[in-house]
C-alpha cells in the first residue's frame, strides 16, 4: 500500500463565516523531491485567528491561501526524506506548512530545525515557542513599552496570545487586567496566569463594559493589547490614560462578519495622546531566536504556563478551527495530524 | 452709555448638530478686575472645529464648557485695562478666552503677549501662528516622521490645519496628495498651497476612494493626515505602506453625528504594522515659542500661504461656526469681534 497524503484544501473564499463546504479533505500522492528540498511528516498544526485572513483575496503581509492549495498552517514535524544536506531525516523542524500530513521544505526556506529541550512538550514548539509566544512578545514589548507600574488591559485574556502577553506583562512589573467570556475563563486568567484582576465580557454593554474597566482601573489604562475588537475595544478606547498605546494585534470578533466594525471610539485617541499600533511579529525576523531562547527560559522556570486544546486527525480541522472563533477551545488550538 | 459686553453663551449641549438654540447671544456689563487680572477686548475669535468637542460632556483635554458660559475660543485682542503688571494696557495678546467682546486675562493664564511682526496681518496669530499652525506642525513633525520622499495623504487638505501640514510637507520633501471637495478645492491645493496632487471626495463611494488614492500613490502612502473619518480615512487605511504613519487630528464628519464612525478598516494596520496616533499640540506646550519663531520664519519667507475666511460680529457666530462643517468657509474660519 503505498503512504498517501492527506491534504485539506481551500476550495472556495469563504463569505464571513467560513463553511464546512469552502474546504475539501483530499487524499493524494506524496510529492516528489527536486535538489535542497526535503519531506517533512507534521505531527500537529497551529490553528490561529490569521488563518482566517490568509483565506480573504485581500493584500496583506503574507499572499492570500490560492484556492486548491491546502489551508496554510504553522506546523512541526520529522524530516522523513531529504535532497538538503543541512535537513537531515529524523530532525524535528517547525515551519509555515499547511494543514497536510507531508510537506516539503526547502533549504533557505521557512522550515527551521529545532532541538527539543528536555521537559519541553514538543507541542509547545507551536505555543510559546512558536508564533502565538513571538506575537505575544513582541507585540507586548516592541510596540508596548511596558513599565513597572503601567497598567495594561488584555483582551481575549485566556487565548493562546492573551495569556501569554499578561503573563509577560507581569514578569515587567505591569499591573495586569484581563477581559475574558464566562467564570472559568475569568477564574482561570487569575489563578493560573497570575492576571491581577478578570472583567467577564459576556452580557455586557458597551457602556457596562466601559464601567467595569474604569471600577478596576480609576485613572485608565497605560496600555491595552487588543485580540478581539467590537464593543471591547470601544470600551477600552474610552479608559486611555494620556499617552496610552493600543497594540492591535487582533480583531477577532469581525474575522467572520460581513461587514468591518473596526474601532468606534477612535476620537478618544486624540484627548488621550494615544496611538494604535498593528502586531506584525514577522517584523522582528533578526530578532527570533535571541526571543525564542528567552521564551524558552521563562518556560523551564515554569514563569510562562501554556494551555493547549489538541483536537485529532485533519478530518477534525474545520471543527478544530471554528472553535477559536465561538471561544469553545481552551488554551493554544492545535490540530494532531499524526497517530 | 456704559459699556456692554456681548457674550455668545453655551445654553444647552447640542444633540448631534448644533442648533442655534443650542446657544445665546447676551450683552452684560464689563467684568471687575481682582489683582493680577487684566481686561482684553477681543478683537478676532478663532473657530476650529475642536470647541464642537468642547461643547459635549465628556472628559476631555479641557473640560466641557459649562452650561450658561460664552463658548470656549482662542482670540486676540488689545489690553484695555489691567491689574497686572507684565500685562500693560495697549498690548496685543493672544489665548484661549470666549467667543464675547471682553475676557478677563490673568498673570500666569494662558493669555500670552504678542510682538506683531511687519508686514504679518494680526489675524495671522490665530491661524499660521496660532492653535492651527502649531497643530499642523506638531501633528506633522512629531506624530509622523516626515522624510524626505515619503508619500503623505492629507485630507481635509483645503482647510486651515491640512493646507498648512501639506505645505509643511512639502518643505520636508515629502510626496503630497490631498483630498479635499470639490474642483474649486482641489484646484486651490495644488495652484496655491503646492500640493503635487489633489482627490476630490465628492461623490465617491469607499472603493471608488480608495481606487483614486491607489492611481496616484500605487506603493501605498507612508503617512496619513486625517482631518476628516468615515470613508475617507476608511480609504487611506486601504493603501498603507509598510511602516505607515496616521496622524489623528480630526474626524469632522462625525462631529455632529449621534453615533461614531470612527475607523472601520482598522485591520489594516496589522499587516502594514501600521500605527494611528491622536494630534495633541498641547502636549509640547514647551516647544511652542521656538516653533512660532520657525513658523513665523516661514511665513515671513512666503513659504507658507494662508487663507483666512473672517466673518463678521457676534451675532453671526452659529452661521459662522457651522461653515466648519458643511466645507463653505474659504480658509481658516475667523471671527471679527470688533468694528
Amino acid at each position: 500500500m503505498s503512504i498517501e497524503n492527506g491534504r485539506f484544501l481551500l476550495v472556495s473564499r469563504p463569505a464571513g463565516r467560513p463553511s464546512p463546504q469552502d474546504f475539501c479533505l483530499v487524499h493524494e500522492g506524496l510529492p516528489s523531491l527536486g535538489d535542497g528540498e526535503f519531506l517533512v511528516r507534521n505531527h500537529f498544526a497551529s490553528l490561529d485567528p490569521a488563518m482566517r485572513g490568509w483565506m480573504d483575496d485581500l493584500p496583506s503581509y503574507l499572499p492570500p491561501i490560492a484556492l486548491g492549495d491546502p489551508v496554510r498552517a504553522g506546523t512541526i514535524g520529522i524530516i522523513v526524506e531529504s535532497k538538503a544536506a543541512a535537513y537531515p531525516p529524523g530532525r524535528w523542524v517547525a515551519g509555515l506548512h499547511a494543514l497536510e500530513h507531508y510537506s516539503v521544505g526547502s533549504d533557505g526556506g521557512t522550515t527551521r530545525l529545532i532541538e527539543p529541550a528536555a521537559g519541553v512538550p514538543i507541542t509547545n514548539y507551536l505555543s510559546v515557542l512558536g508564533g502565538v509566544g513571538l506575537t505575544a512578545y513582541f507585540g507586548l514589548f516592541d510596540e508596548c513599552n511596558p513599565k513597572t507600574g503601567d497598567t495594561i488591559l488584555i483582551s481575549g485574556a485566556a487565548g493562546a496570545v492573551g495569556s501569554l502577553v499578561g503573563q509577560m506583562a507581569r514578569l515587567a512589573g505591569c499591573q495586569v487586567i484581563g477581559i475574558a467570556g464566562g467564570k472559568e475563563k475569568c477564574d482561570r486568567i487569575v489563578d493560573r496566569y497570575g492576571f491581577h484582576c478578570a472583567i467577564d465580557y459576556k452580557g455586557k454593554s458597551l457602556d457596562d463594559l466601559a464601567h467595569s474597566i474604569r471600577q478596576v482601573a480609576p485613572d485608565g489604562v497605560d496600555i491595552v493589547f487588543e485580540n478581539v475588537g467590537g464593543v471591547i475595544l470601544d470600551a477600552a478606547l474610552l479608559n486611555l490614560r494620556k499617552g496610552a498605546r493600543v497594540a492591535l494585534c487582533g480583531l477577532i470578533s469581525e474575522y467572520n462578519g460581513l461587514e468591518r466594525v473596526g474601532a468606534r471610539n477612535l476620537w478618544s485617541l486624540i484627548p488621550a495622546h494615544a496611538s494604535i499600533r498593528g502586531v506584525l511579529a514577522t517584523e522582528f525576523i533578526e530578532e527570533f531566536p535571541a526571543v525564542r531562547r528567552q521564551l524558552e527560559k521563562w518556560l523551564i522556570a515554569g514563569q510562562l504556563k501554556i494551555d493547549e486544546h489538541i483536537e485529532d486527525g485533519l478530518k477534525n480541522a474545520y471543527p478544530a478551527f471554528m472553535r477559536l472563533f465561538d471561544g469553545s477551545n481552551n488554551g493554544k488550538m492545535l490540530l494532531k495530524m499524526v497517530d
